[in-house]
């Protein structure tokens, strides 16, 4: 649409509708307004399969339903919410029937339109407490697209349950390794495999964990190469960067 | 080798040189030898253009020389040598004469054979003091197989030099984003591209900054999805991530 | 009154009611009483328009409404009570039956007089998770007599957003940035304009963003000049601070 | 110049030179250009008076002198070179011969044209080791067009050496507090005037203060409204802040 | 009782009823039963006046009721018992119906015998919030037989309300200063005094105030001598230290 | 089981049931599935007495009951599980009707064989409020098969206490010391024994205590050799690790 | 001096050479000049023995000498610099000849008059390295006209050594904690005596202990009643606030 | 000796020479002296093979070589300097000459007698960087007499180099691990073994590891039981621990 506005301009330019002078006061202040929905229509209209996401926390239900069924509307890809309390969920369903819950997760999945998975995402989990961060790396990785594997509960004091799934390790194209406490499981797999390692401090733990601290630490100071961090707790983030990175062979 | 170790024991077992008790010990011990060398194997032999790292901090230089001499003897692919000091640089060209050096950037780059260069990573740095980093991360992706862009002082409190480089975002598989004080570029540049953002923290500004610790924690909260960090000042780390994430379309 | 405590002992002195030695005894105590009253009288009194303030937070609902009443039966400036909840509201109403409430921001409203608004201050927000502390920073602008102009919901992520307001930019005098997060926006801002601008970091975010202080670290690092910072969620001592500055122009 | 290149477009719009839609090809990548010159022109042609501000920290002696040099024969307003070791100085002075030198404040000042100066910033310290930070305050105002007094050594344990400043402290408009240890100077100042102040911490301290922090979290959490506050030793941010508070009036 | 056990074991070396040998190897045990009780008897029995202390803070009701009957039963001076919720103030209430309660400073006071109180301490807090913690130091002040002086509320931010109060701090022998936000009270007051001051921080603020970290460091970086400084909110500690000096002029 | 799988893998090979590469493509994968299991095999099997531990934080009473019941059938040792709260007690009770509870604690005992326990581990703690820490400590150590002494509340306050015990400092081969506040208790001990220490900070204090931080950088820097630290509140790390020291004299 | 200038006003006005409105308006501004001389000439000209004190650090040794010069010409008490170098005390030493000089306290002593010492104030440190600070924390007792008691190297670890000086203990009337590493001395020592202790960290120690943050942790945490803090090898402050508290016997 | 003196005054008691209640006056002061000495005696003469030991940090050559001649001349067990610079060797290689320095360990060792060694002690360090602590740890052990077992190099980025010391890991009785960086090492050491880990975070590292700070909460936050921590940096205490655990299957 807005390419039709410059369009109108230079028309009426073409047409002597508007002065040369005129033009060039309007589109010093147009462009800027152009900018960002270039970059939406980009994203949004090329490129098939690409989740819309909705981050619920500090948002009320009617305000997550509202965008939700806006986007609904629009009949674009799926729609994906983050952080999203069971009320909300219930909120949404009232007038998204098909909207799915994932309550571990905290995630709503609005499925729209066939979309193509390429694969693969490995998400790796030290221990059951790190589920609902793993859990929202996963899905958000499925929404915008990948094949995901999961592989939970293999923290580094049982060595041993890492090294069992070579397989698994050695097909992922881009790994996510979801780890409180302290968060060993990012270095250890980022020295087995040659493939982009997303980590995911979390904020389980107690005492000197400092609230995901003492992972968060541990993760930015791995010794090995090939190991990137995004926030505690952001298993959403990790999904987001790990689906760019995987798509990547796409283009 | 290993593999050759194995195939060895095998056929004295099929010779019946060996006891089968004998080899269930001999193998309950063997794997532990062979893991690694795998993964060695494995990123050397089957793709072309890897270089070798040598990470100087905490070595003398006649410990570089040592493994620079050893590692050029292979024969494999380039060598690169990080936070090298210039005594560490004299020491090495003794030795082995083609060896160039980056003073900026600290490293020692050692060119060997054919390499073919894939594209594009981009980096861009925020400000002049985060050169030393940047170059680091540069050079690390070039002798690894990448073509990289470089885009240097970017800064957001100067938001159109940034936005000036429009075409150079677009082209990027990858981009690497340096900056020190409020490290906000990553955020901006997060929000501009759909491109994996690897960001690097540097601990270039005072007071407040704490060493870079302001810049870390704005790169781990940044609102823009599709960013992930690695440690203060590591530009070696995003080079190596950032190649391993460009050579994804490749395989 | 306490001019007049002096005037009344050097009458005495003149009247030789009281001997020299004893009138320089009372005066090495009194200044002190004297002191305030001056600064008080000065703002208070001289000019029209500035708010009393009431700071509800630890303060019982009955605290709250005592000290409303005694302000309102002054009969001076408009009056606002920040960190109120509905229940002080509630209290206040049934005494001041036309106090306002604004619940996002928490503010009770009392508005006295006609009171003259300059202009004008522009307060941005990142995102919508921080406008409880924008619009508190906004109705205290409002209530001690400015102008205010609301954009919200500009993070830097969609950094067109921000762009697309140049010309609200351009006419502001003062400019609050209200940010969570990674705190960027403040220095978008700051490299834009030649204004001073108030930035205010939020608590909003998780993880490491460690209740506001990787927000507040990034601001005060920011590589734009012209930028100076309030505590974490005090949208009041902006909105505070940015009136004082856009009435300088008036004296 | 860039208004010329859209003009020019324009014409050849209207002269049927251009296509339109080869037209909003063009326009579409041409606004990035535009934005930032617009505020360069913006300040520095409109504004006489302003200057122009190198930070010589991580610059090399020969880079400080081309871009004052650069900025030297640009003829415009003054140049001021911040935490500027004498080496430096003695570099710029080769070329510059009227480059002046503080040494305390670590400043190099190019006094050029006839500057009006506005009144009235008043600088306070609170000891005589915070001097080269408020001098750089002090020295960044006065070059930037501004009346500047100075009152040093007033540190709240001597409450009655800045009680003595009554005086200065109701002239003044804008005031910049300078203090390290435990930075209590701005709340007291903050409480005394209804003006807006900038406080600094400084560095000054030992133990406790841990390199300022503890000043700079005593003026966040100053209980004085009207006081924000700049990073740490910053000098040149609160001296630059104040001086845009300061030339608000003349618009 | 201990000195009668020697006493005992002396007599039996002395009447031959023990051998030598025996009475070293029961002297070597001995003794580290002593050590403490020479404690408790030492301030216990000879010094009236003297307040027993119980801690509420993670006892049950029961518990506390338990050791209040026990010290009230043997007859001795005050009892005082702080961090005393509602709950086990009734509790305490039903078997000692003399107890007092302080629900502000959330203390138990049982008063016993006739108590000589010295004087002079004077408790000043900077602000409305911070009243719990120092009305429980002065409380605990005066149950261990001070005379208190109360000035509350006085904040830097408003300077005069302090200085109005010189008889009082020239009255003073030690001054308790209780404050929160920035702290800066107790560097006023120390500056103001020669007696000691006893800095309390409490955990009154919000944002950077990082539960009190900020005025305590600000109070150990105090830049008046003669502030020491005490936990924050740890207003028993300060009326403790404080009668301990206060008490000194008595020996 | 698994070396089972290894030697049926050569026998195959002998009997050229396989090839010889075959035989080597699979025991490339298959060590790793090996290794944790030896290890399981190793101390569940060989030792005895040695008990199974369940961390229920995180997990649900379902999921706690399930892994007891599990457990419970497979007839080995002890179980215990800690960090459980009444419901999740309430739920393995019905379940494993011998189940025990300590509500101090928060853990679930179910005895189970014939334990000899070896002596003698001893737990001292410095404060009434540290009972739960120093009892999980205990009872995590007794399951284990030590015999446990314990000396509560024997803070460095009144050190007496704590050198009345003489005797059982001597007597134990492994010390725990579990405190809160400054921690000061683990280095007098460790002044007093020759025996190792194992320090337990644990988060009872306020203020500055910082949830625990205090006492465990007091404990870190401890001026006594001899002393080790664990997690902060961790009594079950504690209670491990001096089992593992207290058996090693058995081997 | 200022009584005068009161006194000469009042005459003025007695004499009728000044309209009470004039005085009014002169005391209004004069009594802020008065305050701070008021109070020098109440604790230097009133108490014998009080020592001038100037702190070196930051000064330049032209700056100490004109100080040290001034101070010792107006024929006053005692004089002490704290933090003196070697090279500041040759400065001094050739305009002041009796100047002493104490390397391990870099304290410069110059004595004045017969100065009066009143008993008794106990300076304990717990390791070597401790005793730069503990030595200027005695002499600056002394200068100040206190009997200082120095028993040093009384560790925890060590506890016999401390409780051997258990008369030193009891005559002491205030006692002087100086410790680094984990600080406990100070607890120990608080629950041996009923006197006044400070507690000084000093910054003696190695990793965790972050510059002396552990010891001052764990001071502000002790269990023990009667202990408060000064900043992180404060020696000087620990001194001085002894000092003020063992003369108030005298008053 | 002490008990000498004790039993010298039973004597005296027994032949009344001394009245019994001068001999409780006595008996009250004089444990204190006995205490420490008890202790020394304890583990000095009772157990062979141990060693004395002088922390070289903060002390003068001087000193060193003072306390080394007087442990030397008492013709006791081995003694150990620790972080002695070459400056302190050379002084004392003066006066000991079969005094040996290890220079990457900054050690001292003066080996005395025939000392019995026990094993088995298993020192791990991660990196190359780590060795002088690592070092440190294993020299204090085998000077305190034990064998050690030294496996360096084997950081969990290549988890391989880890797994091939099967054997070694299985034979130690108590494994020291010395790691920077991450500080990962730890947790998988202690989920292979079932032996008592002591874990040594170092300062190794840069950026975000903020001087061992993310080894060390690393280390405490450990997944695997049997960790226990101590200082940054510090393999001396590690190696007495470990010595003191390995000890404790003599007794």
């Amino acid at each position: 649409m807005n390419e039709e506005t410059i369009r109108l301009l230079l028309q009426k330019i073409k047409q002597q509708d508007l002065s040369i002078e005129e033009g060039v006061e309007r589109l010093k202040i147009l462009p800027f307004e152009d900018l960002g929905f270039a970059k939406v229509d980009y994203h949004r209209n090329l490129r098939q399969g690409f989740a819309e996401v909705i981050y619920c926390a500090g948002k009320t239900a009617e305000q997550v339903v509202a965008i939700a069924e806006k986007l609904s509307a629009q009949g674009g890809g799926n729609i994906l919410a983050t952080r999203a309390t069971p009320e909300v969920y219930a909120a949404v369903l009232e007038r998204i029937p098909d909207a799915e819950y994932h309550s571990l997760a905290r995630t709503i999945m609005i499925r729209r339109g066939k979309q193509e998975k390429i694969g693969n995402i490995l998400v790796l989990s030290a221990g059951t407490s790190d589920l609902p961060v793993a859990e929202e790396a996963a899905i958000t990785a499925e929404m915008m697209g990948n094949h995901v594997e999961r592989v939970y509960d293999t923290g580094v004091a049982g060595i041993h349950r890492l090294l069992s799934q070579t397989e698994k390790l050695r097909y992922a194209r881009v790994i996510i390794v979801v780890a409180g406490m302290e968060g060993a499981l990012a270095s250890v797999v980022g020295g087995l495999v040659d493939r982009p390692v997303i980590a995911v401090p979390t904020s389980v733990g107690y005492g000197a964990s400092f609230g995901g601290l003492a992972a968060l630490l541990a993760m930015l100071n791995s010794c090995a190469s090939g190991v990137s961090v995004v926030n505690i707790d952001n298993g959403f983030g990790a999904g987001y960067q790990a689906s760019l990175i995987n798509h990547l062979g796409e283009n």
